[in-house]
């Protein structure tokens, strides 16, 4: 690998700067991205065609001296393999034709057939092949818990009461969905590792709807299952877990066996490093708003930022959530130049 | 006042047991709130007319054995003092005519005229005579970051990005609107208290959109403002500050000058305690989605939460957000009944 450095930072080792890469890098704030997009007609068909796929992925590479590429692809593509049919609406995320709601829906489930989503598969190999081991390719997957959002739920939403009454009128039935979520994103992130992915994002995205007890039940128990499983099989592979819950359960989440915890804005990096020590790297936490600041603002933001991390192995930069679309592109320069040129003394 | 339990602890004093109330407890879950609201056409049509408003707000307190009474009434009741123009759409909450964007939009804004809204202090006249002081009547504003957010906005929006655009594009103009926004709640709810509320409660709705240091800056240094001009002017009136962000800034937030933090439902309330100390009682926080589950379950919740809090004088029991709209009315008076009858030891 040319350049290591998320590699080195993910085992708390010392690197020559902070590595910097982020959220939603690939996407529409490139106007290359829009083009592409334009002219497919719809995310999904950009998702599932590897060449596409695969060029959006490298779209932001070519402009910017990203310490990372992360592989173009939806949240939702397990559900391909699960055989539950969905879109992607603009400004709305993903919507299931029917929502997983009954036992009924859950048991007749069918057996994951991961060959339905070979294009991921196949994105992941021609990505890796282009970027000739430039930096470090990262594949990801929902957690368990906001996967179960989703197909339970169908659709992104303020409350997920459809979720929310599972939770209480039938813990078990969610049980069961959740054991089957973990089973298969297991596997599915088992096959992105095979195909050519150097790191794994879980996206727990929705935890933030969670109280703490509940948390660890539906949401932590079932991500440490996937832990252990990649751990047990591919011991290399580092593990980042984003959640979006600021600092609720913060030591537990660094006790999971994952590698890095992606923290989302609203948490002080510097209180959290503190919480949890060496025992895992921080990725984050720039808010993403930021990206609308003037360049002085945005530089006064990350050295803030960095200052508060402290001088001390295992951070890597990025925004405490997606990057937004309609930002000034500069900015993106501005932000990795500042990150790289840092030095805490 | 007959039942005064809410008001000893606020001031942490020892109660009876442990008071409890819902925020959003007059409102669409009632068969009786929805007759009216249908027979009235609109939702503001109901919270400008005393009698309606009135009436709204004595529904559940006909129903159930609850600690206090809120004044039915909008967050935005005060942009109607502020000559602007919203309406209460249906499943989205408020929507500004024009928000406020602009320097000339923030420096066009008139005087606060608080004549515009004696509806509001009519009602809680006709609230509090009818009461004959059953209950305290808690009476509430939105802090001043939660109004910018939809004064500026427009509406409520998942990421806010006008709003946090400005925070960091123009954080002066910002800060005078918040600077306005924070003297015109610090008179309206001196009038609210004048015309008869007992308790005042801010809504600090929107604060989990903010890092913790423009937390600091824009949320709570308003909100202590607000608190101060409260206590010098009515020593005796507690204050309870509800915020939407988890276990962010707890310790800050019991140093404002409030009697009383209310509490999401993602922050464990006995961590929260400890934080805390004896500084401020505690309001929450149970999960509303419990309000779904069997009265077993929901008895089970109650007492965890009771447990958590542990026996300590302060804690006023309520749910961590509004009540959902759909859920079986019997579990109120579960929920109360639980509350009422659960000894420490």
């Amino acid at each position: 690998m040319k350049n290591d450095r998320i590699l080195k930072a993910l085992r708390r080792e010392a690197v020559d700067c902070t590595p910097v890469w982020f959220m939603r890098q690939a996407g529409r704030y490139l106007p290359e991205y829009r083009a592409l997009r334009e002219k497919a007609g719809s995310f999904l068909k950009l998702s599932r065609t590897p060449e596409l796929a695969c060029e959006i992925t490298l779209q932001p590479l070519r402009r910017f001296d990203l310490d990372a590429a992360i592989l173009f692809a939806d949240i939702l593509t397990l559900a391909d393999a699960m055989q539950l049919e969905f879109d992607i609406v603009e400004g709305q995320g993903p919507v299931l034709a029917k929502p997983l709601r009954s036992e009924k829906d859950i048991s007749a489930l069918p057996a994951l057939e991961l060959s339905k989503i070979d294009y991921i598969f196949e994105t992941i190999k021609m990505i890796h092949s282009a970027l000739k081991d430039r930096v470090p390719l990262i594949g990801f997957a929902g957690s368990p818990w906001t996967l179960a959002a989703y197909l339970v739920e169908g659709r992104g939403s303020k409350e997920f009461y459809f979720l929310r009454r599972m939770q209480y009128q039938n813990a078990d039935l969610l049980h069961q969905l959740l054991s089957y979520l973990s089973q298969a994103t297991a596997s599915y992130v088992s096959e992105q590792i095979k195909a050519g992915v150097q790191v794994i994002m879980l996206f727990d995205t929705w935890s933030g709807l969670l109280d703490l007890a509940h948390y660890h039940l539906f949401s932590l128990a079932y991500i440490e299952k996937i832990a252990k499983k990649i751990k047990k099989d591919f011991p290399d592979v580092p593990i980042i877990l984003y959640s979006k819950n600021g600092a609720m359960g913060l030591e537990a989440r660094a006790a999971l066996g994952v590698d890095a915890l992606g923290l989302d804005w609203t948490v002080d990096i510097g209180l959290a490093r503190e919480k949890v020590g060496q025992r895992v790297a921080l990725q984050g936490n720039l808010d993403p708003a930021v990206l609308y600041a003037s360049a002085d603002i945005l530089r006064r933001e990350i050295k803030n930022n960095l200052l508060c991390f402290g001088n001390y192995p295992g951070h890597i930069f990025n925004l405490g959530h997606g990057m937004p679309a309609d930002i000034p592109l500069e900015n993106v320069s501005v932000v990795i130049e500042a990150v790289h040129r840092y030095k805490h003394f």
